[in-house]
């Protein structure tokens, strides 16, 4: 139980995860520090909680992830550990943990109160480092979740964007744009299991912009395909470019999968 | 004393701070290194020893702070390693450690003149890789200051920028701008100790900006206030954007605090 | 055995570095990862190639380099790890190791054939999480290469950009432009040694563009200068700023360098 992972906001022009860092290293010397990312857009809750849910299960079990895009720092939003049957989780409670934690099952949920946890003097600014390295190092060093304030029955959700199965389609929507420039959307391989094997192809309302194909080298250089992605969901992507330059799509934009052969 | 910090300006598109952590885990392979930022301006002396300061004393005791912003590289400027009472520090002498250095009690300064401790060939423009990053490496394993080179009495200084306090109000500058377009100031609690409780307002000349309140959301979403931020320091925000785009505003301007009440 | 450094085209915005480094610390939880750098270019071979031969060295004998630029994912290019005198690397076999084994005694490559080394299910689009992790830590972690498949003879390599030796002049190409806009060629000093101690100067076609000088400082702020890099390759650089945004130049554009002095 020594893996803390990270995922905020703070971006690496500053000093913000450094100073997490030292706080966690302080206090439990031998932890394993992982970055997820840093650069989440400035109070983007839906990409860290997207990013959470790409990343987190590919961590040995007790791993403690901690998660902090926090625009009500400072003020009464409650801060939170949680705790699942794999994994230890904190964050501020604001829907950052909703897609992870929908995948659990959550054993405990508790609020960060006990101050003799926290970094003293606790800013109102960067509970980052005041609040949640230090819980995170404790946590990771064994402390039990009880401990650190009073159970909670749940935690703020964020809605998972509807997926629809219509008679003749199934319309999803653009959860995350990668840095490759690939449209990652809600639709997973359950979504997508009433077209069998009948080959398909995604639309962006009545455009047609590419068939679903096994792999990115499967179309030439330069075209476009939908391919299963490593994160279970269809990826809208071009063969060696950006889709997103391509198509001028972004997050939260609909689409949707049809296939021109007709069910048996 | 085995945790390594890394400021410098190398970026993270190239192979300078990957080639700085090989040459360390290899003569110091139970170092625990820390990157703070490696996103400073190229030679960005100011904004190094800022960073430090904002960042260094959240670290373990006997931690080995490097810092390389160094565009005097391969030519005279010495290089040193300094002992305070709770930290090492491993830098070239240009100002970069100043501010950290002027909170600290310093027991002692040395050249790095033992080549001994460098990697050789010591190139003449990748110092980082082949003296600091060695040397940092044998000071986290435990070879005393003294036998890097001979003692040398002080070390370059950056002045702080200076701090006001005037009859009606406190005049001080934006010092760093940081990812979330909040820019902080020199003012620190101290020099604001003469306003009391009143409350008060941050001007640009004659422009009122913001109030000072205690958090970002004590302010409407989208409006400016000014916050005693967590590195000590006044900082200018905008409720979930940024105060760096909403003013204009660079790192020297000069604001000032003033208070509507008058003193008692 | 248990340095793995990660040298990738994945950026920092996402996950993909992280769900790496989970999957190699849940099988190998006592490696120390190091990132070389993971902002290349999407789908940049030579540049990977290059950031790797300018840093796999500065390592300890028997670290894992791992490079993931792997245009080819999911489609029919074979995947490889490759035992040198000192190291080990792993990699997809387009052409991303050459430079680095150009200078290493090759002692075997192995295809990576193995599923029982692999984290499963294998995606189609992330072969640096469910391969090239998974068979680093198993390295690391002392697995022997032939578990991992069957021998390969050799590996697709990239031609290293021609240096010509001329009368009156040595031909070579720019190879990288790094954070700092310096301009790094091709040309190392064993190609300049013709020219002995006599002063040179570097041109691009008929115009002269700066001397070469032993360090920055060696010309005033502001001034174009070539000096020998740290990466044993002569560099463009301008003491102060940028030569890449001076000059306009690219790489793969080709540069001579040439002496006023007459050869004895």
């Amino acid at each position: 139980m020594k893996i803390i992972t990270l995922t905020t906001d703070f971006g690496s022009r500053d000093w913000f995860v450094g100073a997490m860092k030292g706080v966690i290293l302080e206090i439990h010397p031998g932890a394993t520090i992982v970055d997820l990312t840093h650069e989440l857009e400035p109070g983007d809750l839906r990409g860290a909680a997207f990013a959470l849910l790409a990343s987190y299960r590919f961590f040995p079990k007790e791993t403690v992830h901690v998660v902090v895009v926090d625009p009500g720092v400072g003020g009464p939003r409650p801060a939170l550990a949680v705790e699942t049957s794999h994994y230890l989780f904190v964050a501020p409670d604001n829907g950052v943990l909703s897609f992870a934690l929908a995948s659990e099952r959550i054993k405990a949920v508790h609020r960060l109160e006990n101050a003799k946890f926290f970094r003293q003097p606790v800013s109102r600014t960067f509970h980052g480092r005041d609040v949640f390295a230090p819980v995170a190092a404790h946590l990771a060093g064994g402390v039990p979740l009880r401990r650190f304030g009073s159970k909670q029955e749940s935690c703020i959700r964020l809605d998972w964007p509807s997926v629809k199965v219509l008679a003749d389609r199934v319309e999803g929507e653009i959860v995350h744009i990668d840095r490759f420039g690939n449209l990652i959307t809600n639709l997973d391989a359950a979504s997508l299991r009433g077209f069998g094997d009948r080959p398909c192809e995604v639309f962006r309302g009545r455009n047609r912009l590419c068939p679903i194909a096994p792999f990115y080298g499967a179309v030439p250089v330069g075209r476009p395909l939908a391919v299963m992605g490593s994160t279970g969901f269809l990826e809208i992507a071009v063969n060696g470019a950006s889709a997103a330059r391509r198509f001028g799509l972004r997050v939260g934009d609909r689409l949707s999968v049809r296939s021109w052969v007709k069910s048996p």
